[in-house]
């Protein structure tokens, strides 16, 4: 049900950097509203795309990974993830740092979605993605500063864990309820 | 099951500030790990906390926003919030942002959480909230920026459309998580 008009596109204009970081920009951007005698300055964050992922283990647990972060500076328990490399593609980009932080490899890698971490201010996505079968057949591969202790919980003690504040990345909680359909499916079959 | 032992806590010491803006500012962190001879530089962004809202309607739906969002350039289905202002309750500010968007005016409000936008590079949180019984009471308060379309859910299709991509924000998305252990309470009641 809707009581109210749908809003005006604004159109994107020039944009000036501000900062550039080896993580992400920031530009002041100027948008024009059609309805607007002259545009205005809004703030954008620009990064690569992001990725995390669901490895669900044969015995249907999730694999974790907690790690120090330091933007919350405490340690984070969350599912794998990281930044997308120049020209990849989502799911291979989330294999990749599935076996990178974890050592696991898993099949049937598919996309659950891909989300805006914050439509308002960033422009970039974060793709979710699910892949069955996981096992830790190798050794994780970590940059210098990454220290990760690699966890798998059942199913629904990772939901129970995340609605409880165990787990408060937002992207993680993300893919934690686009992947609630697909074991819902699961469970039953 | 845990099968590597815990990362340790890296210690946070000077900032510098990088760039200061009316949203947020950037900062570069030196951070020292206890097993490594010298402190290493992150970049971390500072912004108040956020909130959003799930307001539940008598008939159980939920109260949605549509809105033009400068980051992904593009209009984008919502539940209300917005930034805290100094020193206000998580739940106060949900309220007034429930309000001020749609005119919707409820009960019992309560905390379904407090999640991490970004815990590798953003500092604040977004605490989302649960409020019964809204009702349209009285006229939205809008910036001179803002324009919504104020629509309205049921619960389940609200959950339909965010799995089939049709609600993008992160912090929505977590807040649709949380949210569903309280909603199969009051279905069963």
């Amino acid at each position: 049900m809707s009581s109210s008009p749908r809003p005006q596109r604004w159109k994107k204009l020039d944009g000036r950097l501000l900062l550039q970081t080896r993580i992400f920009d920031v530009q002041s951007v100027d948008f024009h509203h059609p309805a607007h005698p002259a545009p205005r300055e809004f703030l954008l964050i620009n990064a690569p795309d992001w990725v995390n992922v669901v490895a669900l283990t044969p015995r249907h647990e999730i694999v974790l990974v907690r790690q120090f972060r330091f933007g919350m500076n405490d340690l984070s328990l969350e599912i794998p993830g990281g930044v997308m490399e120049g020209g990849e593609d989502p799911v291979n980009a989330a294999v990749r740092e599935l076996a990178e932080e974890t050592g696991y490899v898993g099949e049937k890698a598919c996309l659950l979605g891909s989300v805006h971490p914050n439509p308002a201010i960033q422009t970039n996505r974060c793709h979710l993605v699910f892949v069955r079968n996981a096992r830790r057949t190798r050794a994780p591969a970590w940059d210098p500063n990454e220290e990760f202790e690699i966890l798998s919980l059942p199913v629904e003690e990772a939901y129970a864990c995340a609605c409880r504040g165990g787990i408060t990345h937002s992207l993680v909680l993300d893919a934690l309820l686009l992947f609630r359909p697909h074991w819902e499916k699961l469970r039953r079959s």
